[in-house]
């Protein structure tokens, strides 16, 4: 079987978790959201089960409504940072807002960490959900859907201009001539777009994969043709086989449309696994976490997809409420899916939120179970290989002591990493310089 | 003798060097700047002689006449996050733009950094002297002297306000109840500025010491006032003990001015020690580092702080040129100390290059030597400690090795580091919580 046909995994670190009500569960640490000794602990745990990534998710704004894991976590470009010293072949991958932040500080911190861990970083592109970002920035008001993504794109290729400054045999470094760099392999962006005016070089050279492996995770129409043009990897999420495998060939064919390979892009599905002995062991330890899950705890973080909208003026037990565009500036493709499952289903408000709260999704069983799923989605298309998320800090264990080594087995996933850089894990190629191709060409 | 009165130190560490061709010398590894392995040995070295911290200095601005290490170097932020992975006391300081940096990212990744590393986080807030970092950041100009140094004030009232977001006690974390926090001890800054509006809060708690420590390194009349006015340690450079010892009084004088105590702020000139068995090999050492700059590189590195000027238009051996103004807009009190001592000692264009190039100091000759200057300095009122910087990696670890011993045999330098914290070692008090004072004042 072809390296490009292993399944790829990433995992999710989340602290106290994104369940609204996982930092009551005995096992979790209260603080793990800002304790380094615990992120250390689950990537390391990650790496042994020569697993491609670890991904940092973020956030720009809070409210005393947020979830804790939001409330009070690391920065992601410190924290991957930090990571990159105490590893050696895992990916590093973390969000970074593109309304909220300067292409040059951007492209330096990921090229940074890209060089500080030898080349294995990636930048998870968000436009920010949340609109009381803007209140955090000193913006009048938060871009609408369509503009985040029009400031995404050219924010996006500035980035990937200024990482190519230098042509990657630009440094000499002859002590004996004193050349230090070949100036002709020095180029300036000199960039004038709508959103963005920069003008470079970058201050950092190119690292070993070239290019940091861009990750995209917004699902909309908008996150689709931003996934399909420019990125290299899509975070998304799906609860049925036939959805995932619809998205899948979508975001394929939009790359092919931009004169990509199917293979120039990589779709991992998050999925929530749970480890038992027994199909009734794993359930019995998801209702332990959904049933430390409070009403008014899920209505709130029902409420922050939709705009921190305050859903605790519906009736509980009565059809989830017409809520008209309400969340459609926010999380797009999340509030239309709640929104259509709502009606399609018949659920009540009180349905939804806990749903929305613990999600549930299929990946629950025994480690054969959850392995035949895994194999499956894989090879039915529906992913080249999935980001995994524990509500506990178990749950990776289980899955990389007791899932991994049954795919391991039956030769779908790796036994040792193949590079030490991300792009070579993920079998992405290295992107030549776009200065050295141009002389090439010419 | 009083913990407060010990000396204190920090290490510059500065890939392939801040002297243009150190580079060409045969210790120096020629990817210095961009090698984590090098940066992480000389730290640890610090880290060995129970040095206070690490500086890692940043500029935003190249051409194609930079000096290598400014060419290719490691972004602070994300270097200082690796280092943290693997130090236990040593500080980690670094350099960070107000003019071109929004608080709230500033405010995060610091505070990221503080909880990463237990409580050794520092921030040297600088305001960017050189001009053509606006074009790098889409900006029509780069600010005014001035007020760059108004936007530096406004940025550290609102990063250290919202560094103040939580009270300490305000994660309450009780799983029984099902509280995470208490809402009475989160705030909200809601600060509407002339530069800047941020609501907040900051989704990071205070760390261990409270706030990271803030840094401040421009010596002119501007950032005197901003160093009295609200930094914890100044990071300064003089030629003689007398230049020293008035600056050392003047910026302790404004603390005082401002209603802070002369022990709430540190003042920490920076020394490029150069260590032999005898004289004669220091001054050889010296000569060797000093032979390898060309005229012209040195005339490249004096134009950077002259706006980028070309000096090569000038005799070389006639009296330094007349410039009026020329650099007042970039680094103020470094070119008109260049002015100064070029007018008063009549020196050429040829002197003043490589001069600058490869500034000689005081701090040469043997172990006791240097040690019995480092004394006298302290103990005279022109320092409460020092940044040493050395041109090349075997300087740092001769500094470590022979001198550190000297001063810890005469009590004035610790032989343990008093505390896990930056503050704790510098002797900074922690500061308390604005909203905490606040309810126990009324």
């Amino acid at each position: 079987m072809a390296k490009r046909k292993q399944i790829k995994f990433g995992v999710l670190v989340h602290g106290v978790g994104g369940n609204i009500s996982g930092w009551r569960h005995p096992e979790v640490l209260t603080d793990a959201s800002v304790n380094f000794p615990y992120y250390k602990e689950q990537v390391q745990i990650a790496e042994a089960g020569k697993v491609d990534l670890v991904f940092i998710a973020d956030g720009l704004y809070i409210t005393e409504k947020s979830i804790p894991h939001f409330l009070n976590r690391f920065e992601p470009i410190t924290l991957l940072s930090a990571l990159a010293s105490v590893t050696t072949n895992i990916g590093l991958v973390g969000t970074l807002s593109t309304s909220y932040s300067d292409p040059f500080t951007v492209a330096r911190q990921f090229s940074s960490l890209d060089h500080l861990s030898g080349g294995r970083a990636g930048w998870n592109l968000v436009t920010s959900p949340l609109e009381g970002s803007a209140k955090n920035f000193g913006k009048p008001e938060h871009p609408t859907h369509d503009e985040r993504y029009k400031i995404a794109e050219e924010h996006l290729e500035v980035t990937r201009g200024l990482w190519d400054s230098w042509e990657d045999d630009a440094f000499v470094r002859n002590k004996e001539t004193g050349v230090f760099f070949d100036p002709s392999k020095l180029h300036r962006l000199d960039h004038q777009g709508k959103y963005f005016n920069v003008q470079g070089p970058l201050n950092i050279a190119r690292s070993k994969q070239g290019q940091p492996v861009v990750f995209q995770a917004g699902s909309s129409e908008s996150g689709r043709n931003l996934a399909g043009k420019g990125a290299d990897a899509v975070f998304t999420g799906h609860e049925t086989l036939e959805e995932a495998q619809e998205f899948y060939k979508d975001v394929k064919g939009r790359a092919v449309a931009n004169g990509r390979s199917v293979d120039d892009i990589v779709i991992l599905p998050g999925i929530a696994p749970i480890i038992g002995r027994t199909q009734e062991e794993a359930e019995r330890k998801y209702e332990e976490i959904a049933s430390l899950v409070s009403i008014q705890n899920a209505l709130d973080y029902l409420g922050r997809f939709f705009e921190h909208h305050d859903f605790s003026q519906y009736p509980l037990d009565e059809p989830f409420p017409e809520l008209g565009d309400l969340g459609s500036n926010s999380f797009r493709s999340g509030t239309d899916k709640i929104k259509k499952a709502a009606k399609e289903q018949g659920l009540t408000l009180r349905q939804v939120a806990l749903q929305s709260a613990t999600p549930r999704g299929q990946f629950i069983g025994t480690p054969e179970k959850v392995a035949d799923l895994i194999q499956k989605w894989h090879e039915e298309e529906a992913a080249d290989g999935f980001i995994v998320y524990s509500a506990l800090p178990s749950g990776l264990r289980d899955f990389v002591e007791l899932v991994i080594p049954i795919l391991q087995e039956r030769g779908v996933y790796r036994t040792e990493y193949e590079s030490d850089t991300l792009r070579g894990n993920l079998g992405l190629p290295i992107p030549a310089n776009r200065y050295s191709v141009a002389k090439v060409n010419s």
